[in-house]
């Protein structure tokens, strides 16, 4: 897949990582207008930190993107900020630019020092190898315990021309309930101001990742930056004339959300969880997030088993308000609740439909009009077998 | 170990479950003073329906116990009530009371209807072995996933006599951070009001059971059961009195509490997390919940991996208040954080500390007073093994 114009990209191995690609460069030829959503987290990795400081002092502008993988350089105080400043420092005087026109990116294990060093040491051979080609590279480089790579591409019209939409991004390695760091970098040739950018991209991270997560659960690291090159050409989007740009960027985003849960770690089946006739949002996103988050459902979904009343249980110690004879549940448009009571079901047709690869069920909590949407990926053996030695 | 004065119980097949004892009974011979702690989850099962509303009518007073494994009896409407209703009017018969003082609590399956004709077929064979030494036989019959039965004893004074407090419970299967159902009977010959052993249970719950899951995060049928036959003979409790009884209660819910954590479902290695430092006990307790419940944490802890920036990194998403710049961390004494740095510690003495059975870990918020502990289980290979097919 080819980087939209404008935009060049390498991955190579810096050696924080063994044996593995580590580092990825990102370069917008002539600068990009730039926006991001960040962490909610209290603790923000030294990265996050200086990243959203620079963006505001550029006001929204970028000329590089430097990711690394392997240390989050996370809870590491101004040790970590000194280290990735000069990480920063060095990529701006390779591709020369300011130093505020340099976005940084970390994933891997918290509390940890960046070794600046190697990625410094590194950084020469990203800027050689780059090239409208490296998306390949660039997207092997940010991964950590992702089985695969993930990128997506779409194309919008504006102005009577062409114009794409390219995104890679890391998996929460853990997706729901507990993300490791998720990144996203998603660049576009269209010619758009970062307020526009700062719109659209939240709309989309809304509709895309915080669906399979829930604001403010998020790690010390997660990020996802929009960078625009304008080199399509015609006249920059604006509000009136951005409707197809923002279709085609919330298709991006949700292709890459969904690669990201289904890569999660050792997951082998999807929960497409909705909660709908919620009294509000805040109670219908308690309800999911409850039952989406319970590792009794998620490993119920590894084994395929119909076992509904744990998803009723977790819902209904959610602190959602609603009333228990009013509650109902269907899966793949079978209904096995109704008022709060099971109904005549056949137990077969139930399991059939919870071994699928994706499970679609819906909660209807009869206690208004609000809803909130879900998907969680199952928990199994090699959940455990990824996450109980990952530092080792 | 035997019963206190005034109580027989028993444990037969009632054949719920294949070939596992599934029905236990316990008669105070001349009724006893009650009260009992239940599940604050929105879909409360029939049997705790149907206890609490008996406790209330008999003005807490208890002649029989029913409980049962192998189903729960929770989320089926009217039926589950109607059936658990016949169960209750057997028994009554059986032992001679009225229906209001006899207490129901079931385990199991949710969304099933109770199989009460099972249950009503076995209850004479229940009540034929009736015995003063039951407690083995009933303390497995109401086991579900559990390795083993859990019972607990301690004696006090009070009035120059000495007095014993016996208990019996099983394992929230899955402890934290999903509850599956925990149930627990608490027998003394002590003389006391209601009233009097509803705050002595309250206090001496909040002080175990409630330390291993958090108050609202419960099953569709928690329950805890106080009784008392008053057969130690002397005069009853009184609030100025009651001080040896308390602690003797809390001893035992405590003993009680640690054995259903440390038979959590696969578990191996105990998480003791201690919040300080929060300006509030809310805060404290978000933190520690966060923390507890991150299956990225109880992973780690299954691999006995001294990765503590999952535990800030829960923290950090908690919604507790503090700034990142004054956490500190410790486990077993050691401090590995400090005002949001790592120290200089060696990973070998982290790693010795987080590979013993039990991993005691503070972490101080700096902002406040408050403090909040919890205690969890790890989230190995047998956990996901026993539950992605408890069904089947």
């Amino acid at each position: 897949m080819k980087a939209p114009r404008g935009f060049l990209l390498s991955g190579v191995r810096a050696g924080i990582r063994r044996k593995r690609p580590d580092l990825a460069l990102v370069v917008a030829e002539d600068g990009a207008s730039a926006a991001a959503v960040f962490t909610k987290n209290r603790f923000q990795a030294a990265p996050v930190v200086l990243s959203r400081r620079a963006l505001l002092k550029s006001r929204g502008r970028v000329k590089a993107v430097v990711v690394n993988a392997g240390c989050a350089n996370a809870i590491t105080g101004r040790e970590g900020l000194d280290a990735a400043r000069r990480v920063r420092a060095r990529a701006a005087e390779l591709v020369r630019c300011r130093e505020e026109e340099v976005f940084l990116a970390s994933t891997g294990v918290i509390g940890v020092l960046l070794p600046e060093g190697k990625i410094r040491r590194a950084l020469p051979e990203a800027v050689a190898r780059l090239s409208p080609s490296g998306l390949d590279a660039a997207s092997h480089a940010i991964l950590t315990t992702d089985i695969a790579p993930k990128t997506a591409r779409a194309t919008f019209r504006h102005g009577g021309r062409r114009g794409s939409i390219v995104g890679f991004a890391k998996g929460a390695g853990m997706i729901h309930p507990n993300m490791a760091t998720m990144l996203g970098f998603l660049m576009t040739d269209a010619a758009a101001s970062p307020a526009l950018l700062r719109a659209a991209l939240r709309e989309a991270v809304d509709a895309s990742f915080n669906a399979i997560s829930v604001d403010g659960d998020t790690s010390t690291n997660d990020t996802v930056l929009l960078l625009a090159s304008g080199k399509m050409g015609g006249p920059a989007l604006d509000d009136e004339s951005d409707g197809d740009f923002r279709r085609a960027l919330r298709e991006v985003c949700l292709s890459l959300a969904r690669m990201i849960v289904r890569d999660g770690e050792g997951a082998t089946r999807l929960l497409h969880l909705e909660v709908r006739g919620a009294r509000t949002e805040k109670d219908a996103r308690l309800a999911a997030y409850a039952a989406a988050t319970s590792t009794l459902v998620k490993t119920a979904l590894a084994g395929g088993d119909p076992n509904w009343g744990r998803i009723l249980a977790a819902v209904g110690r959610s602190g959602a308000r609603f009333s228990a004879g009013r509650i109902s549940l269907e899966v793949g448009g079978l209904t096995l609740v109704r008022e709060g009571r099971p109904v005549d079901y056949r137990e077969k047709d139930a399991a059939r439909l919870f071994s699928r690869e994706d499970v679609p069920v819906v909660v209807d909590l009869g206690a208004g009009r609000a809803s909130a949407s879900l998907i969680t990926c199952d928990l199994g053996h090699d959940y455990v077998s990824l996450n109980a030695d990952y530092r080792s």
